[in-house]
C-alpha cells in the first residue's frame, strides 16, 4: 500500500520553512511476522523537534514524533485490529511496528489524542515540572510563560489548584480571555499588547514572583528574573523563543537577581520523569472526572500540511496542542 | 581618645578608587552604662561590600565590615578587659558597642582572624554552598572557579574531602602551584595563562562537570556552563566579576545547555545559613586538629590601607582572605 510521510530536506538555519521539509509517497509492504500494521489518526507537533534537527537529525531523515493511531493489521498475537496504540514513529500516516514501538491506549481519559496533549508528555512536564521543581506552596505567586500553550495552560490550572496566585502570559486576546474565564488564573497578561512588560509584571505582582514556569526563555525571560522573590524557584522546561537563533541571543543579563535573592534555576527534561506518567494519568483522570481541568486543541488537517502546524508554533498560532489529524473521520476533544 | 575610621566619598561608578574612600579622625568618648570599647585587630575585606556601596551605602557612610578584636574597657558585667570578640561593626580602629554587637571568641580553632576567614563567613559559604548545594557525590568532578580565594580554597579541599576529582581555577602561578601540592586538588589552572580555557577544561574533564562551584560570574562562566554533565548543579556564590559593571554585561548566554543538561543553579547567601556555624566550625576544629586543611592570608597592615586592600580584591591580588591588621603586634596564622 502506499502512504505518505514528512522527511527533512534541509537542516533549517533559522525558522523553519516549508521547503526544509519533503512530503515523500512511500510503498509498505506486506508484513512479516511479529509485525504490525499502524494507521495514525493524530500527529503530535512539538518545539522539541527543532532541537532534534540541531542536533541529531540529517537531511533525508524522517520527522521524529508522537502519533495516537490503530492498529489495522497485525503479525503479532499482542495485537489486533482495532486497538488503539500510542507510538513514536515519526510523521507519517502508516507505519509498520514491532511490539516494542506501542503502546496500547484504553481511551479511559477521553479522545485519544489526549495521550499527545494533556494526557501525554506535556500534561507530564507541567506535572511534574511545576510540582516537583516550582514547588508551589499556598498563596504564592506563579507566573507561567506561554500559558496558551499545551504545557503552560495546563501548569497554570496545576498551579490555582496549589492553592497560588497565578499570573498567565500569553501572545493573544483570545488566549488571555481563555486563561482568565475558564483556566481560571488571577490574571493574564497579553504580552503582545502591553507596552511595558517589567511594569505590568510590578502591577500584577507587587510582592514579586515565587515560581517562575519558563518555556520561551526570550527577553522577556531576563526582565522576569528581576521580579523573582528571595528564594524563589525558576523551572526552565522550554526555549521556544531561541530555538531559531543562528547564533545565542544573550540569555541572562541579570545574573545579580540569581545572587542576591537566592534564586534557583532548574532545567527540566520531562525524559527524566516518564516513570511518572502513571501516578500523573491517575491524577488527571480525576481531574477530569471533575470537571476541575480544561484543555484546547489547534488541529490542522492531513500530514501535508504538518510543516506548516510546525512552523506555526514559532509564531504562538497553536492554542494549547498542536495536532495534524491524519484521519479525517477522527473527532477533536 | 582618638581613633580612625574608613568612611565612603563616592559610591565608584566603577572600578574602585582610593579616591572613594575617606579615612577620617574621630573622637571616642567615655563609655556609658551598658557600653563596651573594642580595640580591632584584624579587619576583614570582603567582595560583598562592593554590593552594599551600589545598594544601601551613601557618601559619608562607615564602610561595612568584620572585624575580630579585643574589649579594653568595659561598663557592662558580661564583657571583661581582655576578652576577644567577633564584630560586624565596619572599618574602625576602636569602637564603642553595645552587648548585641559582639560575639565572644575562645580562640579554640586557632588565631583569632581565622573567624573572619577559614572559621567565619567565607568559611561557612564554602562548606554549606558545596555540600548543601552542589552536594557533591564521589568519583564526580567538582571545578571551582576563583580556587586561590578565601572561599574557593576550603571549597576545593571540601571537594577534595567528598572523594570527588577537583579542578581548582585561579589567576597566579602560585596559587596553582599552592592548590595542587599543598591543598591537593587534582589539576589546577592559571586562566590567564591558558589560551583557551575551554579546550582546558575539555582536556582536563572529558566526562564533564557535575559540579561549579561559581564566584566570579564572567565570560568563564559561560564557558563552562557547557561542559556541565547532565544533571550538573551550579552553586552561584559570588559575582566578583561582574561587581563593578557599570552596566551588566552579558550574562549566561547558554541557557541551551542548562536545558538540555538539566542543570540546576542555586543563587547562594551565606546569610541565610548562619545557624549552620556551630556545626561548621565542629567540623573545621576537627580538619584543623587533623592537619587536613591548609588555608593563606594575604596582610595588609594599618587602617588607612583598606581600601588598596578592597581594591586588590578584584584583581585577585589577595591569595586566601584578604585581612587588614590593626594591631602591629598581631601575628599571621
Amino acid at each position: 500500500m502506499k502512504t505518505r510521510e514528512i522527511r527533512l530536506e534541509r537542516v533549517p538555519p533559522g525558522v523553519p520553512c516549508e521547503s526544509d521539509f519533503e512530503i515523500r509517497e512511500t510503498t509498505i509492504d506486506a508484513l512479516r511476522p511479529g509485525q504490525v500494521l499502524v494507521k495514525n489518526t493524530f500527529l503530535s507537533i512539538d518545539p522539541y523537534t527543532r532541537n532534534r534537527m540541531k542536533s541529531v537529525l540529517k537531511p533525508d531523515d524522517l520527522i521524529p514524533g508522537r502519533c495516537v493511531g490503530e492498529v489495522i493489521q497485525s503479525m503479532n498475537t499482542a495485537f489486533h485490529p482495532g486497538q488503539k496504540v500510542l507510538s513514536a514513529c515519526g510523521w507519517r500516516e502508516h507505519f509498520v511496528a514491532q511490539s516494542a514501538d506501542l503502546q496500547v491506549l484504553d481511551g479511559a481519559l477521553g479522545p485519544l489524542q489526549l495521550y499527545l496533549g494533556i494526557a501525554g508528555s506535556p500534561g507530564l512536564t507541567a506535572y511534574v515540572g511545576l510540582l516537583d521543581y516550582g514547588r508551589p506552596r499556598p498563596g504564592e505567586t506563579v507566573f507561567i510563560s506561554a500559558a496558551g500553550g499545551a504545557v503552560g495552560s495546563l501548569a497554570s490550572q496545576i498551579a490555582k489548584f496549589s492553592d497560588c496566585k497565578v499570573i498567565a502570559c500569553a501572545g493573544s486576546a483570545d488566549k488571555v480571555a481563555w486563561l482568565t474565564e475558564v483556566a481560571g488564573v488571577t490574571a493574564a497578561i497579553n504580552y503582545r499588547d502591553v507596552p511595558d512588560l517589567s511594569a505590568e509584571v510590578a502591577r500584577l505582582c507587587p510582592e514579586g514572583i515565587d515560581v517562575l514556569f519558563e518555556t520561551v526563555g526570550d527577553q522577556k525571560f531576563d526582565a522576569l528574573i528581576g521580579h523573582m522573590r528571595p528564594h524563589g524557584r525558576i523551572v526552565l522546561v522550554g526555549l521556544i523563543g531561541r530555538m531559531n537563533d543562528a547564533v545565542s541571543k544573550p540569555g541572562l543579563t541579570n545574573l545579580e537577581a540569581i545572587l542576591m535573592n537566592r534564586l534557583t534555576i532548574h532545567g527540566f527534561g520531562v525524559n527524566d520523569h516518564m516513570g511518572r506518567m502513571p501516578e500523573f494519568r491517575a491524577v488527571l483522570k480525576r481531574w477530569i472526572a471533575e470537571r476541575r481541568v480544561a484543555w484546547r486543541e489547534t488541529i490542522v488537517d492531513d500530514i501535508s500540511n504538518a510543516p506548516n502546524a510546525f512552523i506555526g508554533l514559532f509564531s504562538g498560532e497553536n492554542f494549547g496542542k498542536m495536532l495534524v489529524r491524519l484521519d479525517p473521520t477522527a473527532e477533536a476533544a
